[in-house]
């Protein structure tokens, strides 16, 4: 469904480019834009690129914090064009929305997320995200304008929308899958068991929680999957105290 | 071949509109750019939306009229949002992608008409196309940003260009994925842990496993993180010991 997916946009700087995303979510049959920190909400310059999609603009929310924005969202998938020096899963937007787009996802909050128009998302920021969200292009000359990214990405959700779906065989089991508020109690809990056990070492913190965000976002992790690993956590910070 | 595709631009109003255009294309690997009778143009505007593109601007050629810019083409195709009285044989921008990339069409120059901003394409403008393009879109709200529908139907040339990439999931970069034994050695550690956690129910421990080799199965860990997870069992394990 393409109201699962949430097109969220962090300190955008021009409030034309606000305006000029609205424009292109609305031409794919998309409506739900979170908008966090812009520098200029509402805006003249946005209401006048939006072109008719007001509506949207009427109804955007504005978040104070990305973690905010992605509180009740499932999978997040964060806009890259850059290569990172760890490597994370990546996803076209082709391969994106046809998997997204399945019918076990019918309950599933999708984030979409873009970054500033000169620097993109930062590091911190894509350690929230599960997946890097592709689009192939030109690799000399990769960035996109930002609301020629958000075009592109609901563009492949709608054509992907208008196909018969195939039946998923993916095995997500029953539980429903955890949204981002509960994976970051789950990594700060994760963290403070490393600490409280006398596993982590300060210096080395950052790159290992990177690496182990990447292992616990890949797996996906449903609710029941997340209290059995919060109940071990427990227990190895109590371990004969 | 992309060099092929010439992007035609009838009567643009806005000159930052064509800088955008020429942003789309460079973004995905284009530079043929013709111009019928533009409003402005140079225009700083156009420079500044090109945003790095301006090699395309320098180098797109004016015309003063749609036949003198198709001369040396030989399959035409009209951007059209509308649907007109007589049908017309149409193409989507997939199948224009899939369709005349083909290596047949190696020396042949193919004409990709835009209209103006607010009214598209007249009908004797669509009489010297071969096929009209279209653009799949919300049917009630289908009128795209010139820059957009440009950047739509140039991204579905560059996918149709590249062999398509696998990009797996489960990129996990250099290091190498964990085998078989070595998952088996991780679970049995993860047991042990759990057992010595004091974390395991005896009766329930063989739904638990079952539900913690799902997890990691999925993650696909390699052996560095593996490793670094078989690290913080030994911790959890000797904690005050």
């Amino acid at each position: 469904m393409l109201s699962n997916f949430k097109v969220i946009l962090v300190e955008t700087s021009h409030p034309g480019n606000i305006g000029a995303v609205a424009r292109a979510m609305k031409n794919m049959g998309m409506d739900q834009l979170r908008l966090v920190n812009p520098k200029f909400f509402p805006h003249a310059d946005a209401t006048a690129r939006a072109s008719g999609a007001d509506n949207l603009l009427k109804n955007a929310i504005v978040y104070q914090s990305l973690p905010d924005a992605l509180a009740d969202c499932q999978i997040i998938l964060g806009a890259s064009a850059r290569d990172r020096t760890i490597s994370w899963p990546s996803l076209t937007a082709r391969e994106c929305a046809e998997k997204w787009l399945a019918a076990d996802y019918a309950d599933t909050n999708i984030a979409l997320v873009f970054g500033r128009e000169n620097s993109g998302l930062k590091n911190h920021e894509l350690d929230l995200c599960h997946f890097l969200l592709r689009i192939p292009c030109n690799q000399e000359y990769s960035s996109l304008n930002l609301a020629a990214a958000v075009q592109v990405v609901c563009y492949e959700l709608f054509v992907a929308s208008n196909q018969p779906q195939p039946v998923s065989v993916g095995d997500l089991g029953t539980e429903p899958l955890a949204n981002s508020e509960q994976m970051e109690s789950f990594y700060q809990h994760l963290l403070e068991t490393m600490a409280d056990i006398g596993f982590l070492h300060p210096e080395r913190s950052k790159s290992i929680m990177r690496r182990l965000r990447r292992v616990f976002n890949r797996a996906q992790l449903d609710t029941k999957e997340l209290d059995i690993l919060r109940g071990i956590f427990r227990f190895a910070q109590n371990h004969n105290q």
